[in-house]
């Protein structure tokens, strides 16, 4: 048997985004004003979202949000994505276990991230707003809301930490033929980024750099807002369509997981493919097991600390609760670059307190190795961020293999690597490695959190 | 209205390929033995071409050729493609035509020629063969045929352009990740190739010197085939897939093309879309116009010659009855480097020549300027080469406007080009040109080859 798809057709698309606050009987704890310490209400999240997505951000009390019939439409254009079984995988592996894959790469982007973006960019448009804000690091996210802002006649600006703009110049390009202003953070275009130039006129940039230029814009143009690609409520919620769609699929191949697998950077891809699952164990206390995969270089999940902590590095946003390794924590220069954070959103966070799922951490070698031998079974290069997922669904199969058990695992392919072989091409060359973080890296930079609060 | 998505299931890939030279009333004239003149046999291309690729290169009677199970399996990775209403476009146009695309870069490398590669890596496996040779000029084909050689356990080799190793290096890695091995072309590896570079020190490579650097592998390794990626009989005959979906899938969408249109370059993807709707015309005598989009830089069609000539450059293959520009002809360094060929493949050169098909030249600023705005529409960055058929599609378009009437497009989008966004990026700044062929360039050549025959 080679690789089977199970096909959905575009009535199967979701018509409602799964929120699973609803379902949690602990709920995530609420986000912090970070001057007050006080819990944040909706409102005060109006000035830098739109409404609509800042409901969404504190809605603990709906499963079920419908998603816009616009939204939906433009999900048209490549959902329902496959489900595959990847049965050249299984044979290269020799294993009992049946591995399926939700691919998300299909997308025209290449990645998950258009789940979200296409949503944040059709609230904007409802209420009026004409430009909108967003970092990029790798640049992922950055064309995803670089086509959605162009579908809903959003002017955009992406501040893109520099070393990427320079290192990943097709990632700038696919966001500047999409129309939107791309520029490199930290830049003259704003204070904060005048400032650190001023400082240190050679400076390469960082994501905390890139969100401050981007919230700073935002709040000083009129009828502009700021969007950000993971992390959230609202995103987590956004990103539903994968799993809701993965459930119907696993059905028509006549199987349930064992294992439900994503890699993890701050939560979306993660999210979106467990959280419908999640439900069956908060709801009829299913028996499966859900695996985030994190790079051992950003261990959040496996060696952080569950604290209140700052999203961003520069310490702007509200205080959420996370399993973080301190907001000031540099993770290691390694390839997938949208994994590279240093904190799990609030909701992950609660999940992982309460012991509804597990974490590993992968190294970036075996994710390589991992992904290579995907490539030749499956025939799709993936993005190295989803190669953490493929290499933790490899230990999974090769256990099942020494235990001679069936096991029945699914993953999320959240993205192809067709942009990134530069990286593909150090590993063949023997040029990459591994990076270990020592128990004193993270203790120095969580006792520096004690403070916040 | 939004794009819609017409979608078929993996029982609706077609079980045989379409061979329309059965069905054509006026044969293409034979290829020739370049020492003797004298038409070639099935027997004489055993030696270079597996057994079963060689009959189907001389198959004129039977019209459908069945699709191998093995072959079929491995097309459900990707295939069925979808076909999609290109409703943004048509907005942004606001023309009264509807438009739809075979959307062909779905595919795990990105473009349409894994229909062949696949094929053609599986005949040499059944046969016996354990290693396979070709050349590639911007990769497409070599990557293609890097995922087939791996997936039917067969060892490849690829003679890549020098000038395209080193500008092109994602699509080396593609190439390499599958586990083939890229040699820059022309190299030490082969006489032909120490020849030129004795002679030429620094030559930067051709397609003509690639396949004699090939060519000469395959003749001089044991058990080693050689593989082309266009150009000949049976590669149109395995592409008919995506015509053979695309009429499914227009009847599904309750519309029959007025024009069907695809970029041109040796013609794979051309006469992949296009033979199964011309079987109608030559045995219906349906009332379709069938247009052919090529590069003004290389007008072998609009402005070429129909006779003999060679179909690589250092004349080392038979002689193919085709419109050609001379084998000699050296198009300009344009970006849509898969339509850099000098000349039709024999099936496409006789229906031209019959009548049964147009051809159109675009240049290369129109061409970007027309896959720009079908990125911002369609969420799809095209290949330089596919945009080719997509300024065809909206110069008809553009028409139908004009004339206030209805008319159904349909066009093959035969690859992305998100590995091609160094050729945006110089468009975006302004610094891509267009190029000229002077009638005397065209005679020039051309002169040269009345003494071949």
């Amino acid at each position: 048997m080679t690789t089977k798809k199970f096909l959905l057709q575009e009535k199967d698309i979701p018509t409602a985004w799964y929120n699973i606050v609803a379902d949690m009987k602990n709920k995530p704890m609420p986000i912090l004003n970070p001057k007050t310490k006080q819990p944040m209400k909706e409102e005060d999240l109006y000035p830098l979202f739109s409404k609509a997505v800042s409901h969404q951000e504190m809605n603990t009390t709906d499963a079920w949000i419908e998603i816009p019939e616009e939204v939906r439409e433009l999900y048209k254009v490549w959902r329902p994505t496959p489900l595959v079984r990847a049965a050249g995988l299984e044979k290269a592996l020799d294993t009992p276990a049946h591995i399926y894959f939700k691919n998300e790469s299909v997308s025209p982007i290449g990645s998950h991230k258009l789940n979200s973006a296409l949503a944040q960019a059709y609230y904007c448009k409802q209420e009026g707003v004409t430009n909108i804000t967003t970092e990029t690091g790798a640049g992922q996210w950055g064309a995803a809301l670089s086509y959605a802002a162009k579908a809903f006649g959003l002017e955009l600006a992406v501040y893109m930490v520099k070393v990427s703009y320079h290192q990943k110049p097709y990632r700038r390009s696919i966001m500047q033929t999409f129309g939107s202003q791309v520029i490199a953070s930290p830049s003259m275009s704003t204070k904060a980024g005048r400032k650190i130039l001023t400082d240190h006129p050679n400076y390469q940039g960082s994501l905390g750099t890139a969100i401050s230029e981007a919230v700073e814009l935002a709040m000083s143009t009129p009828n502009c807002k700021y969007t950000l690609g993971s992390v959230l409520n609202h995103v987590m919620l956004h990103q539903t369509v994968i799993g809701l769609e993965a459930e119907k699929q696993m059905e028509m191949a006549g199987e349930y997981p064992d294992v439900v697998i994503a890699c993890f950077g701050g939560g979306s891809n993660f999210s979106g493919i467990a959280f419908p699952f999640m439900r069956h164990k908060l709801l009829e206390g299913k028996n499966l097991r859900i695996v985030a995969a994190e790079p051992a270089s950003c261990p959040k999940l496996t060696r952080g600390q569950f604290q209140y902590d700052f999203g961003d590095e520069a310490g702007y946003t509200p205080l959420i609760p996370m399993f973080t390794l301190g907001h000031n924590f540099a993770p290691a220069n390694i390839h997938a670059g949208g994994l590279r954070y240093h904190g799990a959103g609030s909701i992950v966070s609660q999940l992982m307190k309460d012991g509804m799922m597990e974490a590993v951490d992968v190294q970036q070698l075996e994710t390589f190795e991992a992904a290579t031998l995907f490539a030749q079974c499956e025939g799709i290069i993936p993005a190295p961020e989803s190669a953490h997922a493929i290499a933790t669904a490899i230990r999974e199969a090769k256990q099942a293999k020494l235990e001679g058990k069936p096991k029945t695992i699914l993953f999320n392919l959240s993205g192809h690597g067709l942009i990134d072989m530069a990286a593909y091409d150090l590993y063949l060359a023997g040029d990459l490695r591994n990076y270990e973080v020592t128990d004193e890296e993270v203790k120095h930079n969580l006792s520096e959190l004690e403070q916040i609060i």
